[in-house]
């Protein structure tokens, strides 16, 4: 049918990119063989782009197409704060995770520099600052609270929190319009609440994983190691995520664990940060497995017990910067990877379309 | 001045940015000192931008100041054939080099995709293709020959040819208007020619370096090894730069290297790509060895040898995402990571701007 034609489908007024984007294989079907020869026969050795070959098989299956969508990128930054972090396990000040929350609203962050370099929109949550009292349109407010409650004595979430967090979190996660999605996070202390969900999830000691966070020195990780050692023995050695999300976890971890459950319910890429991401993202994977399809590791975070989890784990990260601030930066930088990998199978000539001699 | 004074300076009316972009820190004087403190008080844990940081401090010094411009990236893709080819030491016939001449003037390579995705200008340059027929305006032609020599009986380039490449190369190298460049090239066989550069200008041993290129077999590795050794014998042992180019390199990789050294006298990044690229940097560095200042290593290429020849020199690519395709592929994924890290020193705000409290 030509466009000229008078008769267009109303899929088609709505989306003239559509009849240019095959969904489908040619005998409409798709498969997974379809799309390693679509990559096989581009004009390259096989394999010789590494890692993006492995990352164009995982965009055009989580799409069921051999010429995947990958335009448009958003990311979603969770602010929340910690009730541990009066127990003196930062060097930065609670107030600081209010104060970055007016960061990121005046674009002065590098989440924020980062986005508009990569041109990445960005939305900024407070899913649960402490004395918060920024009124701003363009703030998402789903605040569950002045912080949580300090998890060295009870439970940081109650029940409720949790599934408002979760369901807050995956409604934010599944809105909009967009391919992929990062997520980032702020909260002063977030770096303990990720290290016991680490622990009581998948079992890693407490010695190996506890780091430095935003800077603390030996004597301040030393007493950061002690208070998650005591919160530690206040349950079981060993917690379903929901448990451990309820016992240590934070607003913000919590909603970014329902935002990748909502993201990868709409098949969007889900392009997980750092440490405390990773956090996140354990606990959706032990939430719901078949979330692994949609998630995409970005980077391998200089905190201390990033490397092991990783490990325990069993991902691959795709860039290793050196990078632990968080905010989703490291999930930002691997955007163009996704990009080009989608592009690389949408708009590479094949052996066949350039005329191409293969190898002898 | 107000833009509305109507008394504008000519270089104000040439780029309505030079005014918002101060090339020097307050006192007018530029210093390291000033970038790294720069770096420090924006708004994040000290360092937790890890390699970013570093690329900063890079981009900063290139360019003298603490605002530094990175909004236009080119690529420059060198082709050029090799005598060496007849020897047998490629899987894909020698014919492929021109018919991806074509593939990148009709925008199907992979380079192409990569550059169009992440905003980068392409230019594609003959410097010496066998059999070569493309008649194509966005062609440039500064083609040396049909290919070079067979290098395992004689000399690969003439002396003129090594001085007529370099002279190309440093003026197409230096010319335009860009912030950053890439070079990329194709040439069948031209892992044979970068092995053996390496081997003669920094002595790495052949059975180390030698590797399968566009994918080779073990047959074809032994061969190809064995090839190198009979050509390397016909030469002393060590070789500087110009010698061994002359010896064994390409028309483009001495193309290559010198716009490398045209870049860097233009204060421009160049952004080094694979195996190849990284034996037309080790030329350039020792030809002139403050090229260096210019230089970022893109990423580790999974050609074998390409981890060798970095310990050699020393340094730290920034990815490392098993490409070994070239073309400069592996440079394009890491323009990204350098937009951003001028975005951190241009835009990100100070703890002092943003009333952020530091450190307890």
């Amino acid at each position: 049918m030509s466009p000229n034609s008078g008769i267009l489908s109303p899929s088609f007024e709505q989306d003239p990119e559509q009849t240019l984007q095959p969904s489908t294989t040619v005998d409409g079907l798709f498969s997974i063989e379809c799309l390693r020869s679509a990559i096989d026969n581009k004009t390259k050795p096989p394999g010789s782009l590494g890692r993006i070959e492995e990352l164009a098989v995982r965009i055009g299956s989580l799409q069921q197409t051999v010429t995947p969508t990958m335009n448009h990128c958003r990311l979603i930054i969770f602010a929340g704060d910690h009730g541990i972090a009066e127990s003196g396990v930062s060097n930065f000040p609670q107030e600081v995770t209010q104060q970055m929350l007016a960061n990121f609203l005046a674009g002065g962050a590098a989440a924020n520099v980062f986005a508009a370099a990569l041109d990445v929109d960005v939305q900024v949550v407070d899913a649960g600052v402490a004395h918060h009292s920024i009124s701003d349109d363009r703030l998402t407010m789903r605040s569950l609270g002045q912080g949580t409650a300090n998890f060295s004595v009870e439970a940081a979430l109650s029940a409720e929190q949790l599934e408002q967090a979760l369901e807050h979190g995956q409604e934010l996660g599944a809105a909009g319009a967009c391919d992929a999605i990062c997520f980032g996070e702020m909260g002063i202390a977030n770096t303990s609440s990720a290290t016991m969900l680490f622990h009581k999830v998948i079992g890693l000691p407490l010695e190996e994983i506890t780091g430095r966070g935003t800077g603390l020195d030996d004597a301040g990780l030393a007493h950061k190691l002690a208070v998650l050692r005591s919160a530690a023995a206040r349950t079981a050695d060993s917690l379903d995520a929901r448990e451990a999300m309820t016992e240590y976890g934070g607003f913000e971890i919590a909603m970014m664990t329902g935002a990748m459950l909502g993201a990868a319910s709409q098949q969007r890429l889900v392009l997980v940060d750092g440490f405390i991401a990773t956090a996140a993202a354990t606990a959706a994977l032990h939430m719901d497995p078949s979330v692994a399809d949609a998630l995409v590791f970005a980077h391998q975070s200089a905190e201390q017990g990033h490397a092991a989890v990783i490990d325990a784990l069993d991902i691959e990260p795709l860039l290793d910067l050196d990078l632990r601030l968080g905010e989703g930066t490291g999930a930002l930088l691997a955007w163009p990877l996704v990009k080009c990998a989608a592009a690389m199978l949408c708009d590479m000539a094949s052996f066949e379309s350039a005329s191409i001699s293969g190898a002898v």
